[in-house]
């Protein structure tokens, strides 16, 4: 059982748009990205999808609702089926809590998209 | 869809040991706690539970490991039927993620079990 310091963890790449796998219970992982500029329109058919801001400001913009900011210390669920777009205009420092199955891209096959997902050294 | 800001959120309650529903996804629940001293030893028979530090300090003491002390900004998940007892000197204030019908005092029934789980304002 070993402890995960966000900080060192965020400090262990630069990547961007690429998640890192950081924990899983019950079925769920914890994942970290880091995000700047404009993702990809998507939904995920199955999975609620939390965003909490670790550093940074990110916008969740919704296709069919106002536009939710968060600020550092903000997080916002994000239920299955909803369409939307995570944007930012710098960098942001994201934990994503999430089914461990579930594709960055959701319902979009795009240059986005990983299968992958690397785990944190 | 509403955001939550954690501190904001944990201005909200005074009381110690008792987690609020901050949100719910995919069955599992985003739990804020309080604490401050020693809460009982307890494990969870099918649950893993993941405690993350948003300030202060908490250490998790393991029957058969050594402790864990946690920082702000730092997580463990703590596998199921792993018992455990988290402690701490001075107040922390605590994100946990577990199932939502996960007890706080799992397979032990104390005087610090809660059954209905406040919800936050």
């Amino acid at each position: 059982m070993e402890k995960v310091a966000l900080a060192e963890a965020f400090d262990s790449f630069d990547e961007q748009w690429s998640p890192r796998l950081a924990g899983e219970l019950n079925g769920q992982a914890v994942k970290l990205a880091k995000a700047e500029g404009e993702f990809v329109w998507h939904h995920h058919e199955d999975a609620d999808e939390l965003f909490l801001v670790v550093s940074g400001e990110l916008t969740i913009e919704l296709r069919e609702d106002s536009d939710i900011v968060l600020q550092e210390g903000e997080f916002v669920i994000v239920p299955r089926g909803v369409e939307h777009r995570p944007v930012t205009d710098s960098e942001a420092e994201i934990l994503l809590f999430e089914p461990s199955e579930t594709r960055n891209t959701g319902n979009v096959e795009s240059e986005r998209t990983k299968t992958d997902l690397e785990q944190l050294d």
